[in-house]
């Protein structure tokens, strides 16, 4: 079988005859010449059509073709430095699959982001759209191939759960037996303790990894999470990916030191994988380069309060951080920054309070600079049994839906460690988006589940 | 800082003093001598405390070790030809991190299936879960792996979504604004058509796939899907995890040998990966690795059905395989085998009509070997707007809820195909386990979605 091209290999065929099969993203032709921009999914190159160089009927075919025409091209690669990718194609000859016969609704000229939403099935194939998903694409398969390395297991934590991690005014509910007339249930002799049961969709994968590290050492999720978010910013998304880590034996410094080192290898992969996708999102990445050589600051939440203050930002000293004083901290460094200690009573029940100030945890949140904000969250747990319910206690909780969480604190609890790091968040972050709603193929928001 | 010992690194610690830290999963002793099973979530291994060579104290912790006590044993790895793992641990000295109060539920008797399940989050920590697991991690990582290689890119299909792929009787409703009073609603000017709009759990990727092929070429979705599934059978789960594959310009055989080299992939790299596992698991690994140099074989519908007939099975020629005939099929090859072209009817809307029998599709399943059936499902898909749109009438479907998947016919068109692999299915084939229930963390079924 001949080998196929693709646009990416460009270099390899240089002044040879290939065959592109592929979409006409742009046009424009005078009297004698034709500039097809062409794209096949691995990159994007110009194909030259000159009138008294080809036959008539390619010269008129190529004339005719219009924006998303489908098309299988076939012609010579050379090196052109004023190109963009590099390279040119010479056509040949053109074969057409599909001309479109509606004009392409996603034109050239400027349309709303609703329209955009709406169309985001067609939208994907702009540049820009074809960029950030690439990034993503690195940024999910450095994850893999870190953790791959580091020895950690792949555990997939459930969707559908029975309690939530965090919160339970932003739980989807899921009927869990739905659309069943009695008569099948009874048939199927159901042990649910009741027929209304209603499952949520999963927030967190976390307290299962915890579970899992008692028979992998070190584990990891990555899927989908859910939150029926009331707030439409530029931060929120209802559905988004997660990836959690969780490892025995591992205390709050180490578990920083693993989060540096994770997003640090993330950041190689982009950089060394993504060069033109990161040219065309037109970010500097000389910032992101620097990053790489640099140990990321541990400070305070005591300090990180005190940083937002002298910016003039209204926050107490037991306050949780917020976007806006995130954005304020972040801002002030070239790196990420670990913010360390938050006060006990405002995060979650299985964080370890700081053997050295009973009233704090040990948490981190790593802050990505430019005013990201929040990328990843972690914590060492506790795992004291009587020090966890007596807070779980404290804080009302239903100790009867965390029994099977409670085993792992009676049978051979040890010290353990872990964080999650969202995805739409790194995107944003690396490509420097402003709106999360770019970073992930088909978003779900507060007003839409569509297409 | 000192580099950690683990125990599956023990061939390089030979006559070293190391430190494990992990759990005592089994244990006996005699009156001078005291073998303790440890595990520390990379492997097993024995530590044996001998009366006059440790201090009396730690012969006593030794003694009053219990199953998953957690503890950190100082001791010298030594190469012994009779241990299941090749080497073992001399211990001098335990510390003790906890030993539980209560006795292990997982003893050394045996278990019913409920009461596994409700123990799963320590039920994993037996030597069969953990292999099993360790399999399932092995076969992710091979697949994200291939792909990279083969330059396909992740496209994360939506988990909330309008429609079915297929079927409606399977299906989980999520009400999509849970809990939020009209006031609230109000406020944020919801602009979904109904407040009471009612999405579903995804049950494939594949259509938002088909959208991305046009920006990317070759594309993959790997996620969890869904089923609200009527039968307690060893083969259903709710919730279980599909990759979904999907390429631009590629036709029917094309995609099967693409299917082809992926499970190649996968069986060599848990052949490589994962021996100490496939050996706990007792599994025969001359028939996998058997598998690796020869072509699968590919048969007509036709066909498959002719050869359940003579099994005695009563099937029509235009009916679908089945799980029985499945079976039967399966058991008599010792590859996958590839059937193709089905009734029209019978299958998916989306499915490419033959060329040279317009009443049979270019599909294809691919059953595995001994009797396991069905790993893979796949198809060219119809690129023509006509075609697909009149059989859509045929089918009574709602072409409204379809109108962006038509644009994908309306815009560019181009031959492709995808298939899509379930997770569960190829760790139960490859481990050769009896129940669906085992290849996943945490199953969830039609009378259970804890813990």
């Amino acid at each position: 079988m001949e080998s196929k091209f693709f646009i990416k290999d460009s270099k390899d065929f240089i002044a040879k005859k290939v065959e592109l099969k592929g979409w006409v993203y742009n046009k424009r032709s005078s009297g004698s010449i034709a500039f097809l921009q062409l794209r096949d999914g691995t990159g994007f190159i110009q194909g030259v059509v000159v009138k008294n160089e080809v036959s008539p009927t390619t010269f008129e075919t190529a004339r005719n073709l219009t924006l998303e025409s489908s098309v299988i091209i076939t012609g010579l690669i050379r090196e052109d430095k004023r190109a963009p990718s590099g390279y040119e194609m010479s056509i040949v000859n053109i074969k057409t699959l599909q001309i479109p016969k509606e004009e392409y609704p996603l034109g050239k000229k400027d349309h709303g982001p609703d329209f955009l939403l709406n169309n985001r099935h067609l939208w994907l194939r702009s540049k820009r759209q074809w960029a950030i998903q690439r990034v993503r694409h690195a940024i999910i398969y450095a994850i893999y191939s870190h953790l791959e390395e580091e020895g950690f297991i792949k555990i997939d934590a459930p969707i559908l759960t029975p309690s939530a991690a965090e919160g339970t005014t932003t739980l989807f509910p899921v009927p869990y037996l739905p659309a069943w007339s009695d008569e099948e249930l009874d048939k199927e002799e159901i042990t649910l303790k009741s027929q209304n049961a209603v499952a949520y969709l999963s927030q967190s994968g976390q307290l299962y990894l915890e579970a899992a590290i008692a028979a992998h050492g070190k584990v990891f999720d990555f899927g989908p999470t859910f939150r029926a978010e009331k707030s439409k910013t530029r931060r929120h998304l209802s559905e988004f990916w997660m990836m959690d880590a969780e490892a025995a034996f591992v205390e709050h410094e180490e578990n920083m030191a693993t989060q540096e080192k994770l997003i640090k290898a993330i950041l190689k992969a982009v950089l060394d994988k993504c060069p033109e996708e990161l040219n065309i999102l037109e970010r500097d990445t000389t910032i992101l380069k620097n990053i790489l050589d640099k140990k990321f600051p541990i400070i305070n939440h005591q300090e990180a309060i005190k940083l937002a203050q002298k910016e003039n930002l209204s926050i107490g000293q037991r306050d949780d951080l917020g976007a806006e004083a995130e954005t304020l901290i972040s801002n002030k460094f070239d790196t990420p920054v670990f913010i360390q200690k938050y006060p006990k009573e405002i995060k979650a029940f299985y964080m370890k309070a700081d053997p050295k100030d009973s009233s704090r945890v040990l948490n981190n949140d790593l802050l990505a600079p430019e005013g990201f904000g929040e990328i990843i969250g972690g914590s060492q747990r506790e795992d004291n049994l009587e020090k966890l319910t007596a807070w779980m206690k404290e804080l009302n909780m239903n100790l009867k839906d965390y029994e099977w969480y409670l085993d792992l604190r009676r049978f051979g609890s040890i010290p353990h460690s872990g964080f999650g790091a969202g995805l739409e968040r790194l995107v944003a972050w690396i490509c420097k988006l402003e709106h999360v709603r770019e970073s992930i193929p088909f978003p779900r928001m507060l007003d839409r589940f569509t297409p």
